[in-house]
């Protein structure tokens, strides 16, 4: 499969290839045309849709990544203003939407004959690398910064990949990784293995909408990895023909950390870099998204937007996720709902519009989140009474 | 449905009874005679099979519990002394497999027309009576014991259920709540909803491995509710002709807590309750099991085992879980490799043996494992150097 650019079309056909001549990203060029919803396999997971992936592992049980459940929350209709459906990613092998990309990446480097791969991040995708990379006996450099919580570490270690504290600029870190990788498959967050993996979410979402089609996917945006995907799916299935119209693909930062929307609002060409602040929605805390440019015409092209949310907003969207809907999301996560309610106050959105959030990952990792808690003293002597009075 | 005694056979028209009066526990009468695998709807999930539950909510789109992977975890093939599969239950809504029999029984006390639902638990089950309940808009009573680790008092109280802290004897709470109920449809660890609900994961694993079947299953074994629900399914896949002899259920105990395994191997009829020591295994520290004497004859009548294990096993097996198949599991699900390791040295499982491990939780809520970290320093500025280094 060739890789192409998004934004100048030049393509390439050597697939050790990351970024394009012009800056911008590459994706695997997929010929979807022939693909439909009646031939795929019995299996569930990243795997169903192996016939516009660059990997097929011909496993024999169900793998592991993908596969998750939509759910329909209801009891947020009225916050998020729209007839919401939660795409719940948390519910993956390491918690969160990186282990789709992960094992893709992981399998293509494998049936390479790749003994190492590797990923620059302290997060999510770390945790996936590492699991997905040693389930399959293969080698895994993880890059983190020097400062990283303990609890973050031990999550990673867990799975014992090799962990590289560096010393320098993590941003550039990204990019001298795709050029030097000394014999390691770097699979970062909007490498062309990864994006082609990520992009089985919407094909899973869109699947269980057909022959309907979603008003729209709303999703937190980071490096712009993810969004690309989403986007990328979406464009693959019109080939296909299953779909007419692409779904509207909103974006969600938090306000702390918003270089995307920030040019979505003003209407630039391209994302300009800022210096992140501090944000409990940490997962999300992308300053220099090196997809920026390309989750900026995801949602341009699709009629979507970027917005941004604050730091109480996104506490209390996680908050409701749980308490309303049962989902147990990471705050990163939970920017969806909180844009969705911006979303419907500005009119963007209507009560009857059929949309999709994607919760990235569970809140049951790490919590900065504090939760009420109330209780009511009983005696076992007093039992029933006790419950009559409760349940009146 | 009727409700029959697993022991004596008696049958109960009501629903609202939960125990024999020969005080076993009871559970429903499924006519499976006519179930096949060719029948099912695409769905994945509990409801999948909801043509063999006494609960279907009919609804349109993936349900959230169930419909877990079952992932081939080669790596750890030699240490577990089989071939060895993980159904990774921790991959749930809440993390746990307690999902299922949550989802069954809300379900169904919501269609009865019960405005509440309740749990005796601090634990796994709590969080997810509590999740279901909120999410179908039913109200969740949670009765805790006194002393309940603050962690677990967020982690429950997130989905905001009433949470009752009772003072009094928690083992004969259990009782106490399925008879006085004062409304509250109460869905303990071995109610005939719950371990309605809990049965689906046997039949996903079978249904993965026709029309061949799995030599064993192993599963952790607490208050005999879960590995009920696993004898009661393959009992009814037996009875639809789909398996003719069947799998071997091995169940595995912390031995600071052994009730059953002490029975099991001093060949009593029935089990002891005794006083529970201090475990890192705390999900599984059940020293009143109200349905180890029917866990001890699924065991016995599948030609099966009931084992123990020290706490160090339990943590080794964490931590491979974690480090050679990328599988996250709190100890109390670690216990099964563990187990493993053990029947495999006692020459009771040998190593072309399919046996699939239930790993029933995710140990990302709470870990009392301490992960070895160790890292290595490196410069951005020699970025290729170093990384050539490690992929030599």
């Amino acid at each position: 499969m060739d890789l192409v650019c998004h934004s100048c079309e030049s393509r390439f056909t050597s697939t050790n290839r990351k970024r394009c001549a012009c800056g911008e990203p590459l994706w695997f060029d997929i010929d979807s045309t022939q693909f439909d919803w009646t031939d795929l396999p019995r299996t569930s997971g990243v795997w169903r849709y192996a016939d516009v992936l660059p990997a097929d592992p011909a496993e024999d049980v169900t793998a592991g990544a993908g596969g998750t459940p939509l759910i329909r929350a209801e009891r947020l209709d009225e916050y998020a203003g729209c007839r919401l459906y939660v795409k719940d990613e948390g519910q993956n092998p390491t918690g969160s939407f990186k282990d789709r990309g992960s094992s893709v990446g992981v399998t293509y480097a494998d049936d390479a004959g790749r003994d190492w791969v590797g990923t620059v991040s302290h997060g999510n995708m770390a945790m996936s690398m590492a699991a997905v990379a040693t389930s399959k006996g293969v080698n895994c450099a993880v890059l983190v910064p020097v400062r990283i919580p303990e609890t973050r570490l031990g999550l990673i270690a867990q799975y014992d990949p090799e962990i590289l504290t560096v010393t320098g600029d993590y941003g550039q870190l990204y990019y001298d990784t795709l050029d030097a990788d000394g014999g390691i498959e770097f699979v970062n967050s909007d490498t062309p293995l990864r994006v082609a993996g990520q992009k089985t979410v919407a094909y899973e979402i869109l699947e269980s909408f057909a022959p309907e089609t979603p008003d729209a996917i709303v999703l937190p945006v980071s490096s712009g990895g993810h969004a690309s995907a989403v986007w990328k799916a979406l464009r693959e299935l019109r080939d296909a023909t299953l779909i007419e119209k692409l779904p509207r693909i909103h974006l969600v930062q938090t306000a702390a950390v918003d270089p995307i929307a920030q040019a979505f609002r003003t209407g630039a060409d391209s994302v300009e870099f800022i210096d992140p602040s501090d944000t409990v929605a940490f997962s999300i805390s992308n300053g220099s998204p090196p997809s920026g440019n390309r989750a900026l015409r995801a949602a341009r092209e699709t009629n979507g937007t970027v917005t941004s949310v604050s730091e109480e907003a996104i506490k209390e969207a996680t908050r409701r996720l749980a308490s309303n809907a049962g989902v147990c999301a990471e705050p990163a996560s939970a920017v969806t709902l909180a844009g969705l309610n911006k979303l419907s106050q500005a009119g963007e959105i209507t009560p009857n519009d059929e949309i999709v959030a994607i919760v990235t990952g569970t809140g049951f990792k790490e919590s900065e989140i504090d939760i009420d808690v109330s209780t009511t003293d009983i005696s076992l002597a007093n039992l029933k009474k006790s419950l009559e009075e409760i349940a009146v």
